[in-house]
């Protein structure tokens, strides 16, 4: 029997997987997993993802380098926000980074129990897929999402992750099936598709149109960023 | 501002919609919406869905026609399933309907805080979607889905309906543009497209191709069942 992929739209699902037979690759795109990516690739020795501010304010209290996003925003009183930006050049190197965002914190959170833990984003497509394929287990691809909504920029990674492996692994549930056909039918036009979504929308607002062209920027990175049962390692 | 229309992938989301400025429209194309407006269409009095077995034993010894699913069979100690093609001719005409499914039944029953609440098939979308525009409320569209999961047919209907409403009504979410796009690929090829999914697979197994085709077929009835506090209308 071959080993299953399976992807999950909200982190508000997630009860209907067994965890402990899967790898489970964290997806939030928009942009914890992307900025999770980068700060790696830029040299950070670990990123801490921590659930309150309260706790974020205490890592920068103790001299950390601290990221506190909510609703798109960074927080009022930290320096960093969920931007790839503000962890590049040299900003992070041989740093621990700690990290917490709207969505995709708390769907790593979520997913201690998987066999193992890693994040994916379009960033570290290709690598991921090499990865997944030499692991030889389950996989279940979780959306981050938006407020345990379903949202179009993690679906369509989603979508490309099985688009890539589908020859290798089954296929049993339709979530994983409606992934990969809105890949299929999006995938030379993401920007354009997302330009639609609600996501976008929001952060347009912002001004870090920057940040989404760079988010779906295919393999900058060989970087698997993997849960060591603190923090994301590579 | 314009109403809005909305795709909840499945029950276990509800939660996150405000459902009491919204008309909800309840899915479940294989087969528990289809059945219902089928009995309607044919003379029932009225379709009243119950959660457990036991009521529906006990509307049975009461001598009321009941149907009654679990897995996509009939259960047994009962006569009817959840197959439309046991609820036509004549068979059900003046009676009233006593039905238990695995998904449908549950979604009806957990919708009953919608403005109005209301059941879409294939077999009724003309029809629906003239209803819904003439309404002048939100709409949202609630996928009965399985066992909690996202599935495709749901899906392509709630796509459908957004395909002919999108022009009336905002768009707020990305379940709402994913469910759209899914349904303007595969328009062409709905019953091709539903041979990957899991139900299609689940009820190929169990020999009911003759139900998932008829189930599938646009614009048989005028009906549109609605929830009357007790059971569905016409």
């Amino acid at each position: 029997m071959r080993n299953t992929i399976d992807v999950c739209f909200s982190p508000a699902l997630l009860h209907l997987y067994d965890l402990k037979d899967k790898v489970v690759v964290v997806i939030d795109i928009l942009r914890a997993s992307s900025t999770i990516c980068t700060a790696l690739h830029h040299g950070a020795k670990k990123v801490i993802p921590v659930e309150t501010l309260e706790e974020a304010k205490s890592f920068q209290n103790n001299g950390h380098v601290v990221g506190a996003e909510r609703g798109g925003k960074i927080v009022a009183g930290f320096k960093l926000g969920n931007s790839p930006f503000h962890y590049m050049n040299g900003k992070v190197k041989n740093k621990t980074v700690v990290l917490t965002t709207t969505n995709g914190t708390r769907a790593i959170k979520n997913s201690k129990e998987g066999l193992k833990v890693v994040v994916g984003a379009f960033l570290n497509l290709t690598s991921l897929c090499d990865w997944l394929k030499a692991q030889n287990e389950n996989v279940l691809l979780l959306c981050a999402g938006w407020k345990d909504r379903f949202n179009l920029e993690d679906t369509l990674f989603a979508g490309a992750v099985v688009y890539h492996l589908k020859k290798d692994f089954d296929i049993n549930y339709d979530a994983t099936i409606a992934a990969e056909d809105l890949y299929a039918c999006h995938k030379r036009k993401l920007l354009k598709t997302l330009k639609n979504s609600s996501h976008y929308q929001r952060l347009h607002k912002l001004g870090v149109e920057k940040d989404i062209k760079y988010c779906l920027r295919k393999d900058q990175t060989q970087v698997i960023p993997a849960w060591d049962g603190e923090g994301l390692v590579s």
